[in-house]
C-alpha cells in the first residue's frame, strides 16, 4: 500500500516519541524533528509507509548517533513475554483447536508495538488468547497449513516474537523458516530477539534483508526472495509487513491488529481490530 | 511561553485535521502537509506556539485558497451553545455564589476546541458547570473583581463565547470589554461569533489585532494595548491566550483547561484539568 497524507503527522509523532528515548536535550530534539520534516517535505515517492519510516528513523540515528533507540525496551519486552510463555503454552494445550488458539495468541502478541507511539500494558492485553478475529480466513489457513511442507513466517516485533514461537511450536513437523529484519528499526524483531525468544529451537531463522519496519521486496536478500516465492505457505505478522506485502502477487496470510485509521479504513475494520486475512 | 519540541507533531496533526475539512483531494492534502513541514523546518524562532500555529494555518490558506476552514463548524458551535444558554443561566441563578458558578460555566465552555484536533460532545461535557477547579485563585479573583471598574475579557473560541456571555452577565455594572481575534484562525472567536453570541448586549466588543490563536502583544492594536495595560482587571480565556500572555508583566486571571502535555507540565497539572490562575 502507498503512503497516505495521515502518515506524515504519525511519522512526526513517532519521531518525537523516539527522540524522547534518545535524549532529554530539547534543543537537539527540536533540531532533529526539523531535519525529519525537511526530509519528509522533500520526499516524493509513493512507497509503503515502512519505507518512509526507515527514512525517519534513519535521520534520527544519523543526527543523534544512536543506532538502536529501542534496544533496552526490546530486551524488556522479550523478558516480559518470556514470563508469559508458560501461560500461553498452557492456553494452547488446553484448547480443542490448538492451531486456532495459537493463531489467536500470535495475533494478541501483535499488540506489543512502540511504532505507533501508544503505550501498552502487556498484562492487561488480550494475552489470554481471547482476541476476537473480526475477519478470519482460518478455515483456508488451516487447509493450506495441513497441505504445506514449508512455511515462511515473517516476524514483526520483539516481545511479540515469543507469542510467534507458541504458534510455530504448534506447527512442528513442517519445515519452518522465521524471517527477521536485517537491522534494528523501532522495536522490530532482529536476529538477537529471535534467539532470545528461542525461535531457533523450532524454526530456522533467516534475515529478510529489509531494514525497514516491514518487508520491502525490492530490498530483500536473494535468499529471502527464494523463500518468499517458493514456500508452500507464507505467514506475515503485523501491520508493517502487511503494508509492504499486501500487493505481492502470491498468497500470504496476514495476522495483524489494525493499528491506525489508514490501515483500518483500507481493511474496512476499526482501529484495534484483529484479523487473519488472505492476501 | 516558548514553543516546545512536542508542538511540532501537534501542528502537523492539526494541519491534517484542518486539511480534511478543506478538501478530500489527498494529493493536495499531501502537498500542503509537505509545504507546512518545509515552513516548520525553516522556522528558527522561540515564539509562543500560537505564533507558529499562525504560520501553519496561514500556509493552509495560502495553498488551498480557503480562508476560514472552520466557518461552518463555528456556526454550528455557536448554535449549539446558544441552545444551552438558558440552562447555563438557570444554573448560575440558582447558585449561592453566582460569580463562582459563572466562572465554572465559562471554563467548561473552554472544552469546545478544534485546535487540539480532538472531538468533543458538547452535550456530554462539563456543561452542568460541575467542573472541578484543580487550581483556583477564586478568592483573589473575586476581590479584584469587586474593586474593578473596567474589565478586559479576552475571548477564546466560538461556541465558548456563549459561555463567556454568562460570566459577563454576572459582571454587569462594570465597564466590560470583550476582545476577539482580528481574523479567522481555527475556531477562535471573531467579531461575527461575538455578535452571534450576543456579547454586544453586555460588553463592548473590540478586536485585539491578533490573527494568531492567542494574543501576541507585539501584534495587537494600540487600542487593545491600552485596554490591556489600563484595565483594572484582565481575564484571559483558554490555552492560546495563556501561551501568549503568561509572561506579560501585569496581573492577568487565566481561565483555562490544560489541553496538552506541554502546558499541563508547565502548570504542574494533568491534561484536561481546569484552572483559574493568576499570572
Amino acid at each position: 500500500m502507498r503512503i497516505h497524507p495521515e502518515c506524515y503527522p504519525c511519522f512526526l509523532r513517532q519521531a518525537y516519541y523516539t527522540l524522547k528515548l534518545v535524549t532529554r536535550d530539547e534543543v537537539l530534539q527540536e533540531k532533529v524533528l526539523k531535519r525529519v520534516m525537511e526530509k519528509l517535505a522533500c520526499y516524493e515517492g509513493k512507497d509503503p509507509p515502512p519505507k518512509v519510516s526507515h527514512l525517519v528513523y534513519g535521520t534520527i540515528t544519523q543526527e543523534t548517533g544512536v543506532r538502536d533507540p529501542y534496544w533496552t525496551k526490546k530486551r524488556e519486552c522479550n523478558r516480559m513475554a518470556l514470563g508469559l510463555y508458560p501461560r500461553l503454552k498452557e492456553l494452547v494445550e488446553q484448547s480443542d483447536d490448538p492451531l486456532l488458539a495459537a493463531v489467536k495468541v500470535a495475533i494478541a502478541g501483535n499488540a506489543i508495538d512502540f511504532g505507533v507511539g501508544r503505550s501498552f500494558e502487556l498484562e492487561n492485553l488480550e494475552i489470554r488468547g481471547e482476541v476476537d478475529l473480526v475477519v478470519s480466513y482460518y478455515e483456508a489457513f488451516k487447509e493450506d497449513f495441513q497441505r504445506a511442507q514449508t512455511v515462511l513466517y515473517i516476524g514483526d516485533n520483539a516481545g511479540e516474537v515469543v507469542f510467534d514461537r507458541v504458534l510455530l511450536e504448534v506447527m512442528e513437523g513442517k519445515e519452518l523458516f522465521f524471517a527477521v529484519r536485517s537491522g534494528p528499526i523501532i522495536n522490530d524483531v532482529t536476529l538477537e530477539d529471535a534467539y532470545e525468544a528461542g525461535i531457533d529451537k523450532v524454526a530456522q531463522i533467516i534475515e529478510s534483508g529489509s531494514r525497514a519496519p516491514g518487508t520491502l521486496l525490492d530490498e530483500v536478500t536473494p535468499e529471502f526472495k527464494e523463500f518468499f516465492w517458493e514456500a508452500d505457505m507464507v505467514i506475515s505478522k503485523g501491520q508493517g509487513n502487511f503494508e509492504t506485502l499486501n500487493d505481492a502477487p502470491r498468497r500470504v496470510y496476514f495476522l495483524l491488529k489494525a493499528k491506525c485509521e489508514v490501515v483500518a479504513n483500507l481493511l474496512g475494520v476499526g482501529v484495534g481490530d484483529t484479523l487473519l486475512i488472505k492476501g
